[in-house]
C-alpha cells in the first residue's frame, strides 16, 4: 500500500492471515480446508429462517417496525431474552438487567469497540498463550500491545499470570493494562474450556494490581463458542461472580450456533464501559440490522433456536468423532492433542524437531497435497522474551465435509509420519 | 461516565445528539416529531421483502450460502450490481471495477471506517457548514477536527473553501487536512443538492493544495440520500471526472432507499483507501450480513427495488408537498426556505434576533406544544473564530404521518408568528 494519505490505524492494518487462507482455499478448488473457522453449510437453518422470515414481515406494523431502524442498543426484548438466557446457563441472577445488554453485528463488532473503548496507542491487553488470532490483529491496528499468559486445558496458568503482572509492575507499565481477554469455551484455536475457578482467580489477581494500575481492569470473556458443546456440563461465565460483577465485559453471539450469515451478537457490560460502548456503536452504525435481530428474537421465541441448537451440537459431536478416530488412525503418537467437548477445533502439537509454521515443511507439503490447517504460530502474541512456538497447528472439523474429514487428517498424517 | 478506564476516544464519544433527541420523543409520545431523519413506516416494502426472502431460503444451496458468512468486501454479484447503477447515473463508465466496490453495514458504517482509515488525532476533516451532525461527533471521538466551509445552494463556496485552504496553509496546517466531507445530494441538513462543477471546482482546489500538504487530500462524497430525488434531473458524482478519480470517496446506501432495516451501505473506492477499508472492515466484523446483501441483491435484480424507489419517490414529493403547503400557509414570510427536490429535510432560517437552539424559547415552547425539529446549530462545526449560527431548523417531513405535517408545521408558525 502507498500509504502517505492513510491513518497510523491503517498503517498498522496488515493483509489479516485469515483473508490470505481464505484466499488459498479459493485458489485451489481441490483444497480440504481444515483452516476454516465456520459452521458447515449444511448446518444453516434455511427452513427455519424462511419460516421465521414469512411470520416477521406479516403485513402490517411488526413487519414495517423490521424493516425500520431499532435503537443502538437494539431491541428491547431481545436484550431481555439474552439476558435470561445467560443467567440460565450460569445457574441464576447475575445482577444485571437487560438494559446492561447490547446488541451487535456480531460478536467480532464488540471486541473491536470494547477495544476502542478501553484502549489507548501503547496500552496493554493480557491474552491467552494462544489466542484468537484475528483479535491480535484487532490490537495491532490499534497500536496496541498484546502480552501472552500461559494457557493449559484447565485455564489460564496463574502464577504465570502473577509472573506478568508482577514483570510489568516493575517495568512502570502496569498503568498501560487494561484488560484480559480470555476466550474460555472451546477456545479458539485450542478447543480448551476454562474451569470458572481460573477465571475467578485471574479477577481475584487482576484486582490487586488495580490500585498500582491507578484504574480497573477488566476480563473481557470471548463466550463465542460457548454453546456449541457436545460433551459435558457448561461451565459459569465469570459473570456468576458477583464480587467481579463491575469487572466483567462478557461477549457472546448467536452468529455460530444458529447463521452466521446473520450477523447477531451482544454483551453484557457494567457502567461506564456500557456508555462508551453505546456512543461508539451509535458512531458505527445506530444500531444493528433490526431485520437480523427480529429473525433472533424470533427463533428464540419459537424455541427453534434451541432445536436447531441441539440438531448442531449433535452434528459437531459427530465431526469431532470422525477427526479424532482419524487422528487416533493415522497420527504419529507423538503428537500431542485432546479430544474436544465442544467448539469447532483440535489443536495438536508435533514433537520437537519438527515445525508447522507457514514456512514449514509441514504446511507446504500439505497445502501441495490440498491440504489446509492453521499454523499455530498465528495464534501467539509477539514477545521479544521467547521464540514463537512454531510447532502448532489449529485443524478445524467445522468447515468441512464429513467425507473430507477422514481424508485430510490422512493426507496429514502421512506427511507428519514422514517428518516425525 | 466515571472515565479512568475508558480510552482517549471513549472519552472524546459524548452523548450523541440524536439519541437524546430520540429520547425525547419516546418520553412525550404525543409529540410530532419533525425531527428525525428517517423513512415513515408506511414506505417501508413488507410485501416485497417477505416474497424475496422466501425465495432467497429456498432449500439447497443458494438458502444456505445466504445464512454462511460472505467475504470481507462482500458478494460480487452486488458489488457488480452497484457500480452499474452507479454507472448508469452517472452517465456512462467512471473506470472502477466492482472489485472497488465495498459493501457495509450501511454508509454510516463506511464513513466511520473511511474516518479511521485516513485520519489521526489532530488531523482536519473539512466539512460543509452546516453538515450532518452525525459526522460531527465521529470526527469529535477521533480527537480530529473540523472546520466549515462555506455551503451555498448549489454547492460549497469554492471562495471561501480558497480562503480556508490559504488559511490552513498559512498556519502550517495543511498537513493535517485529510479530506472534505460532503453530502452533495439533498444534503442533510438542508436538502440543498451540489452542482457538479461545484464539487470538480473543489477537487482542482483541493489537487492545488496537496505538494504542500505533502499527501493526496479525499474528497469523501456521502451519496445517502441521492436516489430521494423527487424533482428535476440527476447531478453526476464527482466519480465522473476521470481527472480527479484517484481522489473521490464514494459512499452510498440501500437502507433508505429501500429499509432502514436491513442495513446495506456501499463505497467506491480508489486504491490506497480501498484496501485499507477492507482491513478494517474485516477488523469490524468480518464482512456485511450476507443475508442482508442477498435481500438487496434480490431486490434489484427483480426489480422490486426500483419500483419500490418509485413508489417512495411519489411518497416523499406528496410528504413534502404537505409540508410546504403548511409553511407558505403558517410560516412568516420573514422566514427563509426553499423547495426541497429530493431527501428529506427543508431547512429554515428564522429572521435575526429569533434563535432556534435547544435553549431556545422556539425550540422550548415547540417542546411544549409536542413539536420537535432539529436544531440548527448542531449541524455547524465549531469555530473559534465565529459564534455558531443559532438561527436555523431542520424540519424533516421523512418521518411524521402525512396528517401530522401540517399540524406540526402550524403548530411552529404560531409560535413563531409571535416571536417574529
Amino acid at each position: 500500500m502507498r500509504t502517505k494519505a492513510l491513518s497510523a490505524l491503517a498503517r498498522r492494518s496488515p493483509e489479516p492471515a485469515i483473508s490470505w487462507l481464505m484466499q488459498l482455499t479459493l485458489d485451489r478448488p481441490k483444497l480440504i480446508s481444515l483452516a476454516a473457522g465456520f459452521t458447515d453449510n449444511e448446518s444453516l437453518p434455511v427452513a427455519e429462517a424462511a419460516e421465521i422470515l414469512h411470520d416477521v414481515l406479516k403485513p402490517g406494523r411488526r413487519g414495517q417496525a423490521a424493516l425500520q431502524y431499532g435503537s443502538t442498543a437494539g431491541d428491547p426484548r431481545l436484550r431481555e431474552r439474552t439476558l435470561k438466557r445467560i443467567e440460565k446457563l450460569d445457574g441464576g441472577s447475575t445482577g444485571y438487567s437487560s438494559d446492561d445488554v447490547i446488541i451487535t453485528h456480531g460478536s467480532q463488532q464488540l471486541l473491536y469497540i470494547l477495544t476502542e473503548a478501553l484502549c489507548d496507542p501503547g496500552d496493554i491487553v493480557l491474552v491467552e498463550d494462544p489466542t484468537y488470532f484475528v483479535y491480535l490483529g484487532i490490537l495491532q491496528s490499534h497500536g496496541i500491545r498484546a502480552r501472552g499468559v500461559r494457557l493449559t486445558p484447565e485455564g489460564l496458568d496463574i502464577e504465570d499470570l502473577a509472573r506478568v503482572l508482577e514483570d510489568l509492575k516493575r517495568k512502570g507499565e502496569l498503568g498501560r493494562v487494561k484488560m484480559l481477554y480470555q476466550v474460555p469455551y472451546f477456545q479458539n484455536p485450542t478447543g480448551w474450556t476454562s474451569q470458572f475457578e481460573r477465571k475467578t482467580a485471574a479477577l481475584e489477581l487482576l484486582r490487586k494490581y488495580e490500585r498500582a494500575a491507578g484504574h480497573p481492569i477488566y476480563l473481557l470473556e470471548d463466550a463465542a463458542y460457548r454453546e456449541l458443546r457436545f460433551a459435558g456440563d457448561d461451565v459459569a461465565s465469570a459473570l456468576a461472580a458477583p464480587k467481579f460483577r463491575a469487572r466483567v465485559l462478557y461477549a457472546g453471539t448467536y452468529s455460530k450456533p444458529f447463521a452466521t450469515g446473520a450477523r447477531v451478537g451482544f454483551g453484557i457490560l457494567p457502567e461506564p464501559v456500557r456508555t462508551a460502548e453505546l456512543r461508539i456503536k451509535g458512531n458505527h452504525d445506530f444500531g444493528t440490522a433490526n431485520l437480523l435481530q427480529q429473525l433472533l428474537l424470533r427463533a428464540l421465541e419459537t424455541c427453534k433456536y434451541e432445536t436447531h441448537l441441539a440438531e448442531i451440537q449433535r452434528r459437531y459431536r459427530r465431526k469431532a468423532r470422525l477427526m479424532t478416530r482419524a487422528i487416533e488412525a493415522h497420527f504419529p503418537s507423538s503428537i500431542v492433542w485432546m479430544h474436544p467437548a465442544g467448539g469447532l477445533y483440535v489443536w495438536a502439537t508435533v514433537p520437537q524437531g519438527v515445525t508447522s509454521g507457514v514456512k514449514s515443511k509441514l504446511f507446504r507439503t500439505g497445502l501441495e497435497r490440498d491440504v489446509l490447517y492453521v499454523p499455530g504460530e498465528l495464534c501467539y502474541a509477539d514477545d521479544p522474551a521467547r521464540r514463537k512456538p512454531n510447532r502448532d497447528l489449529r485443524i478445524s472439523f467445522g468447515g468441512a465435509a464429513d467425507a473430507d474429514i477422514p481424508v485430510g487428517i490422512a493426507r496429514l498424517g502421512s506427511i507428519l509420519r514422514k517428518l516425525v
